[in-house]
């Protein structure tokens, strides 16, 4: 059975409560449920993981070393980890980026990824149905 | 019948001839077929276009001003036409960004879009696949 | 009897409908109505033109060669059309640049016109109003 | 009775000796004889300075808080003055900003105005034709 | 007994009349007359001082050389005003910076201070209450 | 009893041994205490932390989301980690951002904090008095 | 027999009254002739085109295929057209890009061609003889 | 008898006491009086003022219309005003920049002069003998 | 007997898996091998720590406080880690830092480093032999 | 007889052995005899010169003052050598710059050319064959 | 006798002949004449020296290293060559930086001086004359 | 016997008399004889050059072509000198570049080396010792 990594970056554990506004009133444990759902039509499993530290991150990239896919929201990591970067340049499977919200609308800042380059694409801007889409780009 | 709009820009024509190495071989005709077989199953209609001229992209959206949603891959113009971002912004339907190769890992021009502040969202990298999520986004 | 030139840029088919909290709601119908009432008035007349095309607009400036003034709106080509710059330089005739909104109290990239170094001057800011200066700066 | 300020900065003086070839050989005197006309035609009043020292027109503005509207040419303020800027958000009162020159002709620093995004617009170019046309922009 | 100079600079006099939202509805004198309560309870003396223009707070600080200490809100000044800056290098007396809105959420302009280099800190953010606390700062 | 978070990031374990030229010769532990002191004085509590690893002070700014107020020094992450900032954003609390340095007198990367927009305020340059000035704003 | 495609931009059509300071004063047709001469002295032939459209641009290169060769001078469009750029990657044919006035020698927005990189060479400054030279490299 | 203004800008006033390492320990004064020496041998007059407001330099450039030279150590000014350097190219007397310490080698802002590009020269770098190696210039 | 510590940053635990076209084949665990028997050689110790965690570098730095000397690779962190640039400023063992690929043949972000300026010197582009090198450096 | 001077510079000596790949295998020597064939043909004379020197470049251009044209190829001094540029500039003789790869397509820094706004023109990319384009550019 | 060394740079000597409209038509043997009878006067000896070659330069600097001062004009490489600005740098003669023309009135380019920093001070836009204010400010 | 060339540019024939704060009081000619001694020990002989012209260093690099590798440090040429770049680059033999002092902590410019991105690897700041292991780097 293929195994998917979907990881989550800093304050994504704030998720439903963190600016709704902006990022939906959606908590992350909903997430993960529909997405097990999916899962579970599909006959695959799925790692779900969040943290707040970078290296956390980076330590599960390298475990996710031999799954079947990785979609990753890597949070305000986006914008200048470049360890995290290195770490998915430093694995062959392939790495799906999320984000929620349209970081093309917000401030200068969000509008450049440094991971994007080292992923196999981007998927932004379609709040937590973002994470489904990349799931089924995979199946 | 919900009606969608799926307009791509220049050189989008070539698709399958032009540069293989990075945006596939498959043909706009076979995308064009593939999303009406999509459309088909979910009852929807669409309307497909293709232009190398800005202002046939502008007049269209126009046009698809009471569609239920609009795709759009608008090649180059991506990068610099105003205009188009203007046309975006002058309708209230949604509108998806699709692009068919990952431009994040290509030339530096390739990484600013001046269209995906007035979009709902963008969905990048996945070659011609993109369109069909970008359609099933919307369903 | 002298011929001025009215040419509008994208978009502005649109005025009326589009974004009216910063365009305002009339139409360019009605701003076609009111110049040709102060063109009877004065005793000239008035080509009023509009096209989401670039190279109309391009080749509209070369058809007013001989004309006594042109004003022209270029929407968001403002900012980018160095062809409609070398137009407006290649013929003798004055041009004055109109802008509905106050282009510098909005989004960065609206602040810089590669229009205005080869017209004859800016007004910017007057809603419709602004043609009407225009034309009268003329006479 | 309206009363509109009509104020001019650093150098405008000068106006008629200095560098005739671009400002003109008209005087400040002119100007406000000129608009004096306008006015009394219209009953209206008109409060007519000029000064060298930022400061004066930052007294001025405010002194102006209860006028039907401002027209101000803050000659080479306009490139740095964010007091002038400041001083103006400050009060409600309409402002209009006049240059006599087309400044996007000339040397870079001329291209810019930290006073226009908190101005209602600008009538730039026209010579000293541009106080009148502003004057007319509020009747 | 000690003397501090309290010197506000462009606008501050519009204060409580100039964008409440912003910079609050409290106005200088009332300022004033809270720093005087301190100042007597402390047994130190202030001299409080406001001008829109700028060659008159460098002569203040020239005059406050033997003070025990400056307070100073520079407005807009602080963005641009190098001779500001150069009057406090010029003095041995130290010198505390106060705005009274947090400047690093509102415009870029305002997130560059010229003057904060050659005084001992800043106050930022805290309304009317900074100049207190800058005060407390040296008692 | 309200609690207040006193953070501080990395290399403030170092506060006394660190560069005492830049940064004084008292430690974090002198610090707390004399906070503490403040703290009996007003009937407040304080949670005072240290840590170099980013995620810690994520941690942390979460959990302090019903405190009556954070006192944050980011140390050198106040100049990139875009994660705490988002932290701050996500929580409803007030938070103070304070500096030991004038780090505006320092090297050029030290001018820029990306933690700024999303605090109440900054305290800068004020030794270590600066988290007693914090607290006081509090009070 | 082998055919040349020679393509001409925006304001090209005004050669010879355009700017003749810059430009000279030769039409466009003259060179056409003279490169007609060239064409049957050489036995070859000559597909001469001229556009105000960047669609039109377009569309020709993709008709060009299968020509022997591709000489353009895209005028204005040399400085942001990057779908003329993608057309001309798009396609195997070789293109030589002209210029008739030393374009280094004049604004700064004329010393960047986004078309550059994805051609043969470039013939810059040459007045109408650069088209002859062009043609010349290809026999 | 030929007149020459010999103006300083802002803190000029406290040369002697100003930072004397950067800018020696002699005053304003004894460089009049060097200069009032010179003065006498050559049989020319000296008009000698300083004044921390910028409108007062403005003011006494116009003055000075008719004298043979203008020597300006504008001070702080010469980074910023544009004022002034207005005035300057709105007479037609030649002006002489003097700076005393070596700007070149002190902190960036100070490499920049906006004054430059209209004076006939400067004389940078020299100490207060600067003033007397403009005077010279002119005999 | 002297101890010298060797950091290493993030995904260099993936050495030898991770683009050996790079990085090279052999694994982190070589490198400590080959360095400890240099250590032995030269009668000194090393301790060799590996983390994905800028935390733990930063922890590391403070430990080796009374070490001998630092060699340190810190990975993708030294494009943008100025905690960790604090961290070793804080501490006055000496430091050097090591790259195995020359980072100026790659990526633009890859050429600055924030760690250089604090530390003694560089060892980039000498593959795993920079270890080598930089420890004979102290010897 | 009319003589041309053939000005090479750095590294070009090594024409033929040099990045064969970018720079084609013809050597130096074959050019040169290349083009003293189409002189002979003409009844021309030429100098063909080479050095790395940049000082001699600028003597052969001074000693080409009364020649009847230059081209030249300054290698890598194209990029930054300001006095070749002025030591073309001094002279009155027409010259023709020439570059053997697309510089275009080539690393940033090649992009830019200090000598080509005071040559006449610029042939760029076309191999060796550049040097006759430009030498028949001037018969 | 104290030695003054007067060096000259890039296509000084073509002074003279070399635009004339900037640089003025004396020679440099005009220049050295009235160089010596000052020195004659002064009882002083000069040196004075012109090469095209950068390393003749930083040769002669060294070589001057016991004079009583430099006075040099190290034309276009005043702009680029930071090998000439270490070589001042490494000897402890002062050194006097001057240009004939206003540099600050010319091309961009011109603006800057990588020399400046490490020179006593600079004398710009006297023509020829700046020479010998150079001397004289050594006297 | 395998030969290496050790390179030097301009002004360090000045080492052990320039600024010995920075770059140590050890000459050249120590360097050059604790070289051979290493050189002896090995059995390699060592060819040792130093010039202040840039052409030179041209020259003898591609003298070196057939040496065993060539030790550099270019001086101030690293950070402009594309010549000798591309000289490195036109050679096959491996380069490595040495810098006595640690560029990256003095001024701005000398943080920028156009040479690094063609040759093997640098040593940065371990004084003159860095000769001895480049050398090293090569046995």
């Amino acid at each position: 059975m293929k195994t998917f990594y979907v990881l989550n970056g800093p304050n994504l554990n704030r998720l439903g409560k963190r600016e709704p506004g902006i990022y939906g009133s959606e908590t992350l444990q909903t997430v993960e449920r529909r997405l097990t759902e999916v899962a579970n039509e599909n006959e695959i499993s799925i790692v779900f993981r969040q943290s707040n530290h970078e290296g956390d991150l980076i330590d599960w990239i390298h475990e996710a070393e031999d799954a079947a896919g990785i979609i990753i929201n890597p949070g305000a990591f986006t914008h200048y980890s470049y360890a995290i970067r290195d770490a998915i340049a430093s694995v062959s499977v392939q790495v799906v980026e999320v984000h929620i919200s349209n970081v093309h609308s917000r401030e200068p800042f969000r509008h450049t990824s440094v991971i994007s380059p080292v992923t196999k694409g981007q998927i932004v801007g379609f709040g937590t149905q973002g994470y489904e889409l990349a799931l089924r780009s995979f199946l």
